[in-house]
Formats: C-alpha cells, sequence, structure tokens
C-alpha cells in the first residue's frame, strides 16, 4: 500500500519513473510550434501588455467561465461588471475545488511559470495573489513578444477567416518579433451554406475582387484567397465539419445549388452536396499549394440560447457533437484521393469516442512518400486533459504510428497558455517511457529520445515544412 | 514484480494508499440520501420481514438473473418454480465462476454486512451460507426498518406513477420510522405517448379529477398530481428518455396532436413532437416547485419477446440504447432554459461512451446562485461498476466538477443493496487520493475530506435542500 | 518513483505479479482451438513452404501495409514490385519506430517463436535478420504442418464462402495432418444483396444443385448447402453485418422483394427487409444444425477507390464504422429467439464504443442449459491490441461472466500468427491475476486456474462441441 504521496507540481510532475524524467529533461527545452491557436494577430502585432490577471486570465477564457457557472458563481462576476478583484476571487474560490481538472493544472502552471507565483491559489490566498500576479505584470518586460520568446515559441499559425486582409500579420513580420507568425486559412462561413451566406459570398467577392454568381466565380475568388494567404506565409488550412456530411456532387449539380444557396432556398440533401462541392474545391487548392487540411469535426456550438443572446459565440456554451462520422469521413477523403488530390490532413474530433474511428480512417488515406500524411491530431478542447490526451497517444499507438505525431497544439485564445505545451510534453515523455517500464519496448534511451523529440518539435518541422 | 495480493474485502477493500484509508475513515458514518431507488413503498410502510435469503436476494434482482442465465442455469431454477434451496444454489455456484463482476462483491459485502456470513460463496458452502442466513434472517430485529436505521439511511425517495394514491407515503410519514421516505414523480407512461396512451390519460384523469381533452386539460392535471406529489413530500422528478427525442412544438400544435394520440393516430414526428411539449410542460412545472428533474436515457428495454411474454417487465431483457443525444438533449434542455424554467437537472445515461457528452451538455446551462445545478448523474445500472463510477468520475472531473458532485444512489429494488453505498464511497475516496498520490492535487487532507465528504453526502443534502 | 524498466519480451512479458506468470505457465502449454481464422485451406492441404520471411510475413498482412503506409513508404515496397529484401528493408525502418503497436509485439513474437532471432528489428539488424530467417525457413521442416503442430494448433476453422468446393478441406481430412482443420460457413455474398447478387445466387444455385427463382428456392439451396459444410466438418456460421440491419419481413414479402434484388431493382427498405429474410433465414438453419453463430459488426470496408482499383480487397483500406447497433442487433436476435430458432451466437463488433452495448444485447438472449451461449467475441481486428483485449475483458466482466468466455482466436492470413495465443494468454492471465492482487477476488489459486484455463481453451471446446 502506497504511503507517500508525490509533492504537487513538483519537477518530476506527471512523470512516474526515473526514464521519463530523463526522457523530459532531453525535450523539455525544444522550441515550441504552435502550428494552431487563437491568438489575436493584432495583439500581436501591437505587442500588448496587460493590465492585470483578471484581463489576462478571465478575460476570454471560456473553460474557466463554464467550471465558475458549476460552482454557482453568478453571471455578473464571470462575464459581467463585477470588479476584477471580484471576479479574480470567485474563480479563486472555484479553482481551490477542482480535484481532477486540467485547469487546476494549467492554472497552477500559468501561476509558477509565468508569473512565480509558487503557492496554491484558493479563497485564503486570493488576495495575495492578486497581488503578487499584478506585480509581476508592471514589469515592462511582461508583453507578448517576451511571453513568446521566453517560452521559445518559433513559430505560430493563428486562425483567420478567407475575408481577412491580414495586415496585422504583414505588421508582425516585419516588426521585429523573433517568434514567426502565419495565418491559416479557416473557410468556416464558406460551409454554413444555409446562414448568412449570400451576404458572406458578397463580402468575399468584394475582397477578392471578384464578382460571385456561379460556382465558376466561387471557385475563382477562393482560388484568389488561397493564393493571397499563400503569399503571407499560410501553409495550414482549418476547415470545421460540425457535423461531417459528405453527398457527391458534380460541379454542374453544384453551380445549380449554389445559386439556391444564395437565394436561401436550399432543400432536402441540397445542404449537404454543396458542402461537399465546397470541401473538395478547397481541398484540391491546399494539396497544388502543399497546405496541411486540419478537419475540426463533431462540435455544437451555442447550445444555450439565452446566453447566445446575452454574450455571444465563443462563451462557455459548447458541447460533444455525436453524429456518426467514419461514413461521411471517409466519403470526403475519398472524393479527394480519387483524384490524387488529398492534402496532407489533420483529423480532430470533438468526440472522444471518434479517436479509433478516427485513426482507422486515417490508415485509409496513408501514402508516401510523406512520413505520416494523415494524422490524428492531438486530444482537442473537451478533450485536452491528461486522461483525454493518455488516450489519444493510446489509439494512435494501436491504430497508427505514434512516433509520427505532429504533437501538442495550444487552441488557445490566451497567451498564457503556453504552460499547455510542458503539460503536453511531460505527459507524452511519461506515456512513451511506460511502455519502456512495463518491457513493452526495449530500453534504447537514444531511439525513445528521437521519438519523442519528434513528437515534440521535429515532427511538427518537417511535416508544415517550417 | 508485485508479490502478495491484498486480502479479499479486507478492511482496506479498493482503497490503494493509507490516504485514502484515511479519507474513507472518514466519510464512512456519515449518513445515506438515498435520492433514488425503487423500493416498494407498501414494503416500507407495513415494515416487511423476510422469509430466507433466496425471497430477500433472488426475488426479484434481475442483475443476478442475467447473469445465472449466462452461466446456464434454467429458467425454472430464475424465475421459476424450483425450491427456495436450489434456487440459491443455482446462484451459488454461477457467484463463485464471476471474478471481475461487481456482482461478487455486491453479493459478498451483503452476506459480511447484512448477515455476518464471512466466507465466500460457492457450491460448496451454499448450504452452510444458506441455513446462517436464514437463521439470521429469522431474528425478531431482522426488518425494514432495522435494516434502514442499521445503515443510517437518513432519507430515500421511491419511484411512483402520477396515478399514484402514495398511500403508502403517508402511512410510513405516520409509522414512528427513522428513515425519511419521500416519493418522485416519474412520468415514463405520460411519454409513451404511442402505447396505451388514451387509457393512461383516462386514468390519470380520474385520479385527478380532471376530464383531459385537449392538451390544455391535460396541463392542469399534470400540475394536480405535481402539486400533490409536491404536498406528500416529493422533490423530484425522473423523466426517462428512450430514446431522446426533441423536436419544437407550439402549444396549439401539442393541442392537436395530442386529440391524433389519444385516438392512436400519430404520424411522422407527431410523436417526438407531443414527447417534447409533454417534457417542456413538467419541466416547467418542476422549475417553480424547485424539484430535481432526473433524466434517465439510452435504455432500450425488453428486448427479448419471447420472455417477455413469460416474465414480464424488469426481469433481465433489458440493454444498453446508442441514440446519438447532443442534439436531442440540448434541444429540450434549451426549449426549458430559454424562459428561464430549467429546473435543476440530473442527467444519466445507460449509454457509457454519453459521459464526456452529457458532461460537456451540463456544462451549457450551468448558473448560479445554485452550486451544481446540472449534476452528471452517478454511474447508472449497467455501469454502476468500479470501473463505471471510476470512468463517470474522471469524466465529471474532466469536464466539470467533481467537488460538486451529488454523489450515490442505489437505483434499486432490494433493502439489502445499501451496501452499494459503501462501495461507491471506497472507489470514490481511492479516487480523490489517488490526485493526490500522484501528485496532481496538493497533499491537503481537510480540503480532499471536505470534498469528499460532500459527494458522500452533504452535496445531495444541500442540492435537494433536504 | 520505478527506477527499473522490465526486460521487453522476456519470461514476464506483459505479466505484472507473480501470480500472473504463475497462471500463465499454467496455461500457456494448452492446446490452441482456433475456431476464427482466413487461412489458405489450399496452403493447409499442400503442406506450404515459404520461400523467405518477406513473403510469409509481408505478402498478404494488410496490418503491416498500413503502419508501413503511415511511415511514409511508397507502394513499390509494399504491394509493388521492389525486391523482397527491399520490401523487408522497408519493413525494418517501420518496425523500429512502432512503439505502443500491437504490431511491434507480434512481430517479435514471431522472430523468436519461429526463428530463433532474438535481437529487435531495425534498420541496423535488417539484412541480419533476413538472411538469419530465410536461412531457418529453408529447414525442410518448416512447413505448414509443422508451424501448426509446434504451436498446438489442435484445432483450426477457415473461412469459406457458401459455394466453396471444400474439396482443399477433404483432402486436409485424408492427409494425416495432426490439426483438425474444418471449414466455416461465411454467407457474406448472399447477404450483399445489392451487389452482384443475381450472379452470386446463379452461381449458389448451380453449385448446390437447384434452379433458385424465388425466396423458397432460395431457403432450400441455402440448406443444401448447410448440410453439406455441416457433413464436412463445419460447425460455425460467420454472417458480417456491415452495417446491421433490421427490418421485420414475412416470408411474403421476401419472396417478392427476393425477385426485385434479381432483377436488380430494389428500393427503400427493401434491402433491410430482404438481408434480415435472408439473416432468420439462416440463423434458423444454423440453430437445427447446433452450430455458432457469429456476427461481425461495424466493418466499412475498400474506403480508398483509387487504391481499391489498383489493388483489389483487403489490401488495408478498411476502418471502423460507428453505425448505431442496439436497435437492429436486438431485433435481428429477437425475431430468432421468438421462435427457439436462435443458435448459439458470438458478438463481435469493430467499433471499441460497442463494447458495453454488445455485452448488454447478448445478455437479453442467455439461455439455459448451455453456459455461455450468447458470447461477446474476443477483441477484433484493429482492437486486437494490449488494451482493446483488457478492454474487451473488463466490458465482459462488467456486463456479464469473464469466465464462460471462449476466448482468442487469430482471425488471420497468416501461419506466423499463432503467437497471438500466446499475446492474448499473457494479457488474459494478467488481467485475472490483478483481480486478486487488487483484492477484488479471493486469493484461490485453483479457481483463478480453473477460469484461466476455461478462457485458453476449454471453454471453445466445450462450447462448440469439438
Amino acid at each position: 500500500m502506497n504511503k507517500y504521496p508525490k509533492q504537487f507540481l513538483g519537477h518530476d510532475f506527471l512523470l512516474e519513473s526515473e526514464l521519463a524524467l530523463r526522457l523530459y529533461s532531453n525535450i523539455k527545452d525544444l522550441p515550441i510550434i504552435d502550428y494552431h491557436c487563437h491568438l489575436d494577430p493584432a495583439e500581436i502585432a501591437l505587442n500588448k501588455r496587460f493590465g492585470n490577471i483578471t484581463q489576462a486570465w478571465l478575460g476570454g477564457d471560456h473553460y474557466k467561465w463554464r467550471l465558475m457557472r458549476a460552482n454557482g458563481v453568478a453571471e455578473e462576476f464571470i462575464t459581467g461588471n463585477a470588479s476584477d478583484y471580484d471576479k479574480f476571487y470567485e474563480w479563486a474560490r472555484t479553482v481551490e475545488d477542482l480535484v481532477g481538472s486540467a485547469l487546476y493544472h494549467w492554472s497552477h502552471l500559468e501561476l509558477r511559470r509565468f508569473l512565480g507565483y509558487e503557492k496554491t491559489l484558493s479563497r485564503s490566498t486570493a488576495a495575495e495573489c492578486y497581488e503578487h500576479c499584478n506585480n509581476i505584470m508592471q514589469n515592462p518586460n511582461f508583453d507578448v513578444w517576451n511571453i513568446l520568446s521566453k517560452f521559445n515559441v518559433e513559430l505560430l499559425c493563428t486562425t483567420d477567416d478567407p475575408c481577412d486582409t491580414l495586415e496585422w500579420h504583414r505588421k508582425t513580420a516585419d516588426s521585429g518579433i523573433s517568434t514567426t507568425v502565419l495565418p491559416t486559412f479557416r473557410p468556416g462561413r464558406l460551409l454554413a451554406v444555409s446562414s448568412g451566406f449570400a451576404e458572406y459570398i458578397d463580402k468575399l467577392g468584394e475582397v477578392g475582387g471578384i464578382k460571385v454568381t456561379d460556382f465558376n466565380s466561387l471557385k475563382a475568388v477562393i482560388s484568389t484567397r488561397v493564393e493571397f494567404f499563400h503569399q503571407n506565409g499560410c501553409r495550414l488550412a482549418d476547415v470545421p465539419l460540425e457535423p461531417p456530411v459528405y453527398a457527391d456532387c458534380t460541379d454542374e449539380e453544384a453551380d445549380v445549388i449554389f445559386r439556391k444557396a444564395l437565394a436561401g432556398k436550399l432543400e432536402g440533401s441540397e445542404e449537404a452536396k454543396l458542402r461537399t462541392a465546397i470541401f473538395t474545391t478547397m481541398g484540391r487548392m491546399f494539396a497544388v499549394k502543399g497546405w496541411a487540411m486540419q478537419l475540426h469535426i463533431n462540435a455544437l456550438r451555442n447550445n444555450n440560447a439565452y446566453m447566445h443572446a446575452k454574450v455571444g459565440n465563443d462563451a462557455g456554451y459548447d458541447s460533444i457533437l455525436d453524429t456518426p462520422l467514419a461514413l461521411p469521413l471517409n466519403g470526403l477523403l475519398n472524393s479527394l484521393a480519387r483524384g490524387g488530390d488529398l492534402p496532407k490532413t489533420i483529423l480532430y474530433s470533438l468526440n472522444p469516442n471518434d479517436d479509433d474511428i478516427i485513426g482507422t480512417i486515417a490508415g485509409n488515406f496513408q501514402s508516401g512518400p510523406m512520413r505520416g500524411k494523415m494524422q490524428h491530431g492531438a486530444a482537442w478542447w473537451f478533450n485536452d486533459t491528461k486522461t483525454g490526451m493518455e488516450k489519444q497517444m493510446q489509439s494512435l499507438a494501436n491504430t497508427g504510428m505514434l512516433a509520427r505525431f505532429v504533437g501538442m497544439l495550444t487552441d488557445s485564445r490566451s497567451f498564457l497558455s503556453y504552460v499547455r505545451h510542458e503539460y503536453f510534453r511531460r505527459i507524452m515523455a511519461n506515456h512513451l517511457a511506460n511502455y519502456v517500464m512495463r518491457g513493452e519496448f526495449p530500453d534504447d534511451f537514444n531511439k525513445l529520445s528521437e521519438i519523442a523529440s519528434g513528437i515534440a518539435y521535429y515532427n511538427a518541422k518537417e511535416y508544415f515544412g517550417f
């Protein structure tokens, strides 16, 4: 019977063997390639500073908001007009009870690594911690560029609408910042063919300088925007499939249906057909450009209409969608592979039940000479937890090739969340070491270290061509 | 390599660390609030005594029946006319092979805690055990009230049809029993709009003193019954969603469809619409009364028509249903939340794949000032196992706030099943201690103990307002 | 903190306690009943010899092909015209990175147990290993019969189309081989009612000597083939449900729909109805013969049309299907059970999310006097991994009776894959021992050993009546 607990957040945090510790030591200082995040390009370009810990920590973090609501905190202290300290205090009294939550770990890693606050956060330390953090944040060096530099972020990719002018990206590129900041082409609104579609297409046509009246001119304008993004350094697309749908569609059909969509008159399976046609059209362009195509699947957003009306999108009212995906996802990928036009692709599903299914779908479209062309993406959003990451890595090891995994991304809106790479690297190093500890892989440290540093850094570098 | 097995059912049963043992010691004597069970109110009111162990143990326990059938036992020894000893013997020869089953643990906990029989049950001990138990059961104190008192059951909630007169509850309330016994409003037959609906509505109207001819009079009679249950101490509803369906429905539509349902003439989506309308109607009433609404989702009952004809409902022919629930369940909850009418709600799905999905749906409707208003209910029925409970708690920790969990219920038809609270408390204490042992939560015994005793008892007391 | 890794593939491989080691020692030499595989009857009859390790190992093994593609190996080195050594080398450079994969374990077990090669395979040992293995394979005793004998394969069941003449099985039976080799009735093409159906029915009629023009003559010819298979030793059927469908269908309807199917004119729900009718027709025949009916569910095949056109079926382009199965599978089984015609049945789903659902469906149709009549089959294909097997056994222990499990099968096309029984037996022994080590089952070695040897061998012998 075990007698002694491990120290919370000690040097061996999440590492269960000396081998894991040694392995982690070997990879912890590798640079970070954060190939998918939701940081604001303007805040990077302007090298934002933070007023206080509440603004930096609680301003837009719907992960924290959900837990505060679960703890009975009134909305006034979450998205409302309460004072910054009162909001911080409400979070502090929530966090002290977050046993078993990744938010407990993230929060304390952020306090320690960024702000040097070493105690745990609770009602009793809230005032002290608030003062401590705000003092640190007054330091002239506490700005975005220094944060990125301190965390050794070599490169990051934001997430941008095809209509975006990318002006902040160009300003950032000229700014002298040590981190490379690239845009990602995210055509979410292009695929939302039955909601505000005509307005969006108008805007896209305007930005792209092409009057869009039929499917051919739609193709032309998308191509223009892909080219524009490419010239601005974009090497990834990010396509939401919420839910995944697939229905074979010829260009002729697509043309007829597209006109109906502009008129707001889609019927029956036409939405699925048009989404498929736009998806394959774009996919082919991504393949030509050598981009990686990310597919984010099975999220269900804005489920609380009352609160959506009050506080808008991305406010903590989203959940996992459980639509079956084997048929539509294989269908979409096959429709591109058929013509040799399938770009390298990263598959993420918000539904953790999809892990093995995704792994076996990825396997259907692997092909050389690229190593790991089809990727099962890192545990996403609600799955971005210790058990979620372990499950994703075990699934990948079972159904594919874990050693080819391109690894972690933050997917975050917060500059403080770079500690999630540490969190991931610890869990990943421990996961790999456990195979050896259990006698399931040879005790060959060089090989293990090569695999671990691949997943931490080198695989992504090779995969994206950075 | 581990050398020494732990003793079966020792004092440290299911506890893997000294911390877990200490934590369990701190909570094991807390009273039990069994807020959902299927005990028979008449048997409580009449302070039932048990003829012998077979009648108490095997009389209505379809969990045991399923395993006896899996072991090839003939139906004669299960629901048939074999002698009580022969039935007991057939169970004994089944139980001895139940490695890995919660039934192995439940059965032996029941023998030890209730009946003082310390050996394991098998073919070779069957005769001795049978005699031992029957002797104990002859003791004049071996009755329902003493069992409930011995297990420190402060309060229990039965499950009752809206038509029920609750006479047994009133008799129990006046009886001097030390346990509080409350009814639960379970409108299963009200939602079964395409099976025996007209007859049921007639009966409901009769009991409620209202002639039900349209949707308005249906509302009136439901309101009457909710009021009647409330006056008799009811504070929970229990709504089966088998399967979950949601289809928006105005009151005008509901009225038309309701009349068709009475005539047995529902078509197409009308069943979904009518069920939605009745659900939201009731949900609003529960909210007004401050009741907790339990939703039991994704059970599929009576799958073996031949055996159903022979032995009826609840005889061990039920299974997990795998209907996707993210869309309908979000839809149903949103339809109530929209108007501020969502009662506190506990979500259970029989499909363990729904755990994380349920957790993220619950998060969409959390709101203060209540702590943990939306609950992911304890592992239910087929999931009421060690691994099932651990999975549910880990999912809750990942997607919500484990510390706010209202904890265990027996969901049982048997008075002997109160040992399941011990089983749960051990697993829960161990689960919490493991976070500390692994260095994932600070070694703060007071905090841990506060969380554990909350889940064991105090959270439920606060949540239900008992 | 753990200091010392276990040795890779040591004598205690996958065994975590001395009890597990002792238990495994007790069962490791039991004979093998491989009741489901895809070995080629002709190769058995002709006592095939292998040209070299590449031909034996990589010739048809789509598990390996998938991983080579994931590693970026060009198709030329997989299914193409590269030299045998070059193909072997490409596999060697893939295998060295397969941390966490069952293929890593299978490959090294095969090298050690069959070929006496004790090092690990990698780029640096590829040449040496290739030469070593090919030398061993030149040994005159290195043939199929000796392999089966060395691995103590008492009996194996191939998988055969109803049209098969079974001539190779008859030759094998007369050959003096020490292993019993039986056919399995696999009516996959009979259920593929909308693809090449008329041609297949013609062929079946020809083989069966009956002109098939209506549903009655279809029944007659199926009955003839079942009888023929039975006379040739067949005791199992293997029915693919991809996806599972159920739609009640009278014989009169079936007759009308069958004629439409022959004309290629199925509409709407007719495919589901006809498949249900053929399924129940066959199921009744299996029950009469006392056969075991295997149902393989939720596989989705040939998803990459481009590669399918190039390399055909079973080439590594298959994935898990995620169609809900509780309703159709209960429906199909109930339609047989209704008339007392349900054969003993083994349920496999390729979707690991179905584990608990399958367990609870199996429980609905258990009935004596047979022990374990309804089986949750061993972890299949993509789930045939350490974690997959553990998950299946835990699910079975939770929802049914693990001790009655009929255990492992190879499901393989390769004679070298008999090491998978060792792999399974180690994992199973360890899984059982863990219950005792954790104090969840009494430390009764005789009982544990009885259960373990049942799962390893005796349960299958009893179940299939071999």
